[in-house]
């Protein structure tokens, strides 16, 4: 399948909004990718079907997480964490995407995790920073991510942590130990 | 030993603003203690005890770190993380103490953790309110703790990563498995 093939698939599954939202997901991953040498084709493909289970409901969800045998752990926590791991199922049976990199940038692209690869900062940052986005803060992270791909992600775990623990809500633990890893790894330089 | 003992060679050992602090968490883990159902004996000797090895170098701790065979993880984290289980072991080998409930309310008086017992919980929301502590937050923490001991310390806990994330620094796992257990706890009620 090519990538005008598989946008045309997303843009029939998703909303309007997440569909555009998707585009600009992938188009950033694009320029990041480009920009600090990852490739483009993966970068385009991973930023196309992050969001592809995001509007599925709580109900199909869990069906698919057990259809793919998921860490159950997950529904333990926020539906919100549950459509990454889902997605990269997705890529991988329904896509037919085969790269190990690119499913687990989808797998991880809410949540984080250690040791992510430059493709996973690639699309947890684009996720974020895409031009659509008006966080409060999403201005530091766009200057950042023109120069250091992993500060960059290490305030998106930052800014995530602190968004979570203000609404009082769990914090999962690999973005715990993603926002560890990277601010230990920052501090060392 | 008796606790007059006790408070004498803490007295003897810590600077006085340290000292002070901990008689103010002593008296604040006894009311806590009171109000709770908990033992007012174990509340006091962990108050008194438990930044025995708060001012101590960070070599010193090191050291004891070793000598007491505690987790060396914690070296990869802030040294602020340390005195507590320092503080542990030199309770049961200098003072004695025998309770297993003291001794662990000492050891995660700073990080908190999963399965906190009543007294842990005592001794780590006393320690944040104690009436010479000026944090944003602190009076409400003091209300909430008048009435509902563990949302009390989920607000502690979720206050320390805020504090922490926004400070950049790293974040102890221990602390954010608190938080999670005690929030979906509480959310569940």
């Amino acid at each position: 399948m090519n990538v005008d093939e598989m946008r045309a698939i997303v843009k029939e599954k998703l909303p309007a909004g997440r569909f555009e939202h998707t585009v600009r997901v992938a188009e950033t991953a694009v320029q990041l990718a480009k920009q600090y040498g990852e490739s483009i084709e993966k970068a385009e493909v991973a930023g196309l079907l992050h969001d592809y289970a995001k509007c599925d409901s709580k109900d199909q969800l869990k069906r698919q997480m057990e259809q793919y045998d998921l860490p159950m752990i997950l529904l333990d926590y926020h539906k919100e964490l549950w459509h990454g791991p889902v997605g990269a199922m997705i890529a991988k049976e329904k896509f037919d995407i085969s790269d190990d990199d690119a499913i687990n940038a989808i797998y991880y692209h809410t949540t984080g995790r250690e040791k992510m690869s430059k493709l996973e900062l690639i699309l947890f940052v684009a996720d974020y920073i895409e031009p659509g986005r008006k966080y409060p803060g999403v201005e530091e992270v766009r200057d950042v991510a023109r120069v250091d791909l992993e500060k960059a992600a290490q305030i998106v775990l930052k800014n995530t942590i602190i968004h979570l623990a203000n609404r009082g809500a769990t914090i999962f633990p690999d973005t715990i130990l993603a926002y560890n890893e990277l601010t230990k790894k920052i501090d060392l330089r």
